[in-house]
């Protein structure tokens, strides 16, 4: 992620995102996400069953949104195509519940299956329109 | 707005919002926007020459999500259709600029233009993890 800029490189490593993607039915949908910032990527844990899975699977174009909770108007967004690859042993959903202190597979049901996203970015987009 | 649930129906006087749009390379992209519920419908004044504006001049797919700043696991997002009309005096951006106290016209440059979206919700997504 060479494009963040310093003044936004500290939202890497904020709590929460929104995920953008969009449905089968050309829309964009949202939805509040964990991630982590890795080695350079922003990668996401998700349910392999979830409707915005699908969305990636079938259309990996998505974006990223994280906002400063205590200065909204102070964001960045992340631009790019998704790749989706299975995370079966939760291997990366373990490094990401150890980030928020929680176990991932509480969220999931039998027969579920977690997947690694992982956004390659083609436009990064650091706001601030306070001050 | 029928369909927002008495749990999430606050939100809907919240001060910051994202507005999600389809670009013109097929991907989500992301702004914070101020919003304004107004006799039913979620509203939103842009400026005429900005990307999100012809996005949905070109593609009328939205959607916009409200954030819980305080609780960040509880969020509405409405989805649907936006229309765009002209706001040529500032009439309705001068109401948004009444609920946050300030002027629209000075984000504004010479030959800028204002426009009214409004969404027309194909579906109300009202989430609330936490608890």
């Amino acid at each position: 992620m060479p494009e963040v800029p310093e003044s936004h490189a500290d939202l890497l490593d904020a709590k929460f995102a929104t995920l953008a993607t969009v449905g089968p039915d050309g829309r964009p949908q949202m939805t509040e996400v964990w991630f982590l910032h890795d080695d350079g990527d922003l990668k996401i844990s998700l349910n392999g069953s979830r409707q915005k899975t699908k969305n990636l699977r079938q259309n990996p174009a998505v974006s990223l949104l994280v906002l400063d909770l205590a200065n909204p108007f102070r964001y960045l967004e992340v631009r790019g195509d998704a790749t989706v690859v299975p995370d079966d042993d939760y291997a990366f959903a373990d490094r990401v519940g150890a980030k928020y202190g929680a176990d991932l597979r509480v969220h999931d049901g039998p027969g579920d299956h977690r997947v690694v996203v992982t956004i390659e970015p083609t436009r990064v987009h650091a706001v601030d329109m306070s001050g």
